[in-house]
């Protein structure tokens, strides 16, 4: 029998799932549960029943295809990403790992290949924060760490809660019937482009993340006095604007002086208030992500980020709130995945590099309810989350291929290359 | 015969005007030409028509009530100021020039006296620089300060030009016939509120202002390069908003260190693309404002803010662009109306400081077409801009009654009191 991935079918999914956008091509905006959005999910299950997968969706809104294995009682294997695009991105982050994971299911039936286990690909609800400031929304509450309780309090910036929102969506029953039963999941891989250039500066195809760095996101509130441009004198201010600019400033030279390149910090939001030219900022607001895979060394940078958060406010006479949005634990991967994804790539005669990934997903939660792993394939600079965010066609045929034998081999088939 | 104001009716119109908001009270936002201003207007013309005065309105939305003098082929005596309002600022901020000049003609008229020129009073469009960018758009086009041309191609934050927006409240017509006719006004008086804290502080009630300073204001776009704030290394960083946090703190320090309380610089506005917790800002654009009394000493600070655009650029790989939205020569009253205002503060035995206004007033351009000098009263810790934004009715009704007394003597009627 043999295993064989169509290529041009797969990348043909790709740029069809990228129309679903509220920006024009190459951008993509695609927010969760935004009418795009609902349209590229309706497109995806569209595709998995005429694959014959079985579709579920679950209360908020996590997809899950079924190829039922000879075995049902058995554990089933998972694998799969999200759809979900922060505003005037890119194609291939969380795509890949969603229409790569079908295809790879698709070449193990069409090879021929029955498995034990059932094999599940899931669709992960609002892996981005961008609608609800909370990433990974569906897999929190798959794995248990976000607490129900605590989700239905999440609102977006229209002030509209997840549970009205979800409900919008077609999305309803209680919160608490999102969680995994224990050991739901015999095995968990995701295959995902790199986000970063190490694989291509390297020249190897594929990398086996073996630990998962994790964000810690805070919300600065910057509370100063407003007032005119021109008459208030410059002793007299108290501008939190200046205030944000240094603490920025600050951040930047912690995140640089850890001594390790694995240490990064971004400011990615500033919104100023009242936000006229000739007016004193009275009020900004920051949104903050600091990470590292060494979770002592973010603690370190935290600790700093609030010593500088403190100064500035004594000496500016601000008032400074931190809000911890999440500082979630990395995680180590699956020993039993990462040997299978090993083996699958050795079989093929496929080179690997170990790597730990950057970037968080939806299996730095899913690790905590089974053995989890990923697989990363090259993009182009190592760009992300931008429009030119690319990867080869062939870089995205071979980590499908090497996925669709790992999940085989974990589902209880072994297929010979 | 006698000359009095009425303060309760002036205080009961100007919390009536107020109320014409687009956010609950105290605050106040009206922009130029958006529904509540319009609104606003009708109930200011209305106010004049009852009170006899005939209205004229220009191109641009300027709106003058005339009060005919005795001999009406004389160049005619102005006051006035605006009534827009900056989102969430105060209810005094230019419309106690408006109303206090309408409540100054009426108790020169109640009180039985006939002016031998025409007294005019004077709603300017858009002092604020909310919608269009750019402050004092009427008084720039009424003195010839901004060509028609100019003028025309001005658009708002939505893409709408200065002629859809205007058309769309009514006023249309070439702005070429906005510009007023050389000679129009023999002399022009603005009443307003200080936005600066030194009459209060001295304990002074009334302000005459011998020199209004003029700001530069400076738009910033900043192009970096966007990606994955967990995934690209701080080395490789290109990002937009560090760029910005340096350029405010470097002219912030400038601002600071010219040796002068008069140099005051702002940055009020920061946007940043594409604004998500977890991308590193591609884009930022900054409105800078810069202001001082003294023209060299202001550029100075231009100066140095260049090279800090120049060197942050080239440091840290970024494209800054500076456009200069406005950089308007400061202007010096003019004698005979200081010296009608000192005149009429002496004769009812009122203390009076000369002093300079920091703010920038459509004064500044009136000045270069007549004779123009302003009468400041105190505010309330000389906050403006700002829904705390006050002034006392005693502080009001004291302005008023030297603006009639003022306006009087300049158009050739001279009240003892």
């Amino acid at each position: 029998m043999n295993l064989s991935v169509n290529e041009d079918r797969l990348m043909n999914e790709l740029d069809r799932l990228a129309s679903f956008s509220d920006v024009p091509a190459p951008a993509v905006t695609r927010v969760v549960f935004s009418p795009v959005d609902l349209q590229a999910r309706a497109y995806f299950k569209q595709l998995c029943t005429d694959a014959g997968f079985l579709i579920r969706e679950d209360a908020v809104g996590n997809t899950f295809a079924r190829w039922t294995g000879s075995d049902p009682t058995l554990a089933a294997v998972g694998t799969g990403s999200h759809i979900d695009a922060i505003p005037h991105s890119g194609r291939y982050d969380g795509t890949v790992g969603v229409l790569g994971g079908l295809e790879a299911m698709r070449a193990l039936r069409e090879g021929g290949f029955q498995p034990l286990r059932s094999i599940e690909l899931l669709l992960f609800t609002s892996e981005e924060p961008t609608r609800f400031g909370i990433g990974c929304l569906g897999s929190r509450l798959l794995s248990g760490t976000l607490e129900p309780s605590a989700g239905e309090k999440l609102m977006d910036m229209e002030g509209l809660t997840l549970n009205e929102v979800r409900a919008d969506a077609g999305f309803t029953g209680a919160l608490e019937s999102v969680r995994l039963a224990p050991g739901y999941y015999h095995a968990f891989a995701e295959l995902h482009i790199e986000q970063g250039p190490l694989l291509e500066r390297r020249g190897v195809p594929l990398g086996i993340v073996t630990a998962i760095a994790a964000p810690a996101s805070l919300r600065i509130v910057i509370e100063g006095e407003g007032g005119h441009a021109g008459a208030v004198l410059m002793p007299d201010r108290r501008d939190a604007f200046s205030g944000a600019a240094e603490i920025a400033l600050a951040l930047e030279s912690a995140a640089r002086s850890t001594g390790s390149i694995d240490t990064v910090a971004t400011i990615g939001q500033c919104e100023v208030f009242p936000g006229v030219v000739n007016g004193i900022p009275s009020k900004v607001t920051l949104g903050v992500d600091i990470r590292d895979i060494d979770p002592a060394r973010r603690d370190g940078v935290l600790q700093s980020f609030a010593e500088v958060c403190e100064r500035v406010g004594r000496e500016r006479r601000l008032k400074i709130e931190t809000e911890t949005v999440n500082a979630d634990a990395p995680a180590l991967c699956g020993s039993m995945v990462i040997d299978a994804l090993a083996e699958s790539c050795r079989e093929r005669a496929m080179p690997f590099d170990r790597m730990v990934s950057r970037a968080y997903h939806d299996s730095l939660f899913i690790s905590r309810v089974a053995p989890t792993a990923m697989l990363f394939i090259p993009c182009r600079n190592g760009v992300s989350h931008r429009p030119d965010e690319y990867s080869s066609p062939e870089d995205i045929g071979r980590g499908t291929l090497v996925l669709a034998a790992t999940l085989g081999r974990l589902a209880g088939i072994h297929i010979q290359p």
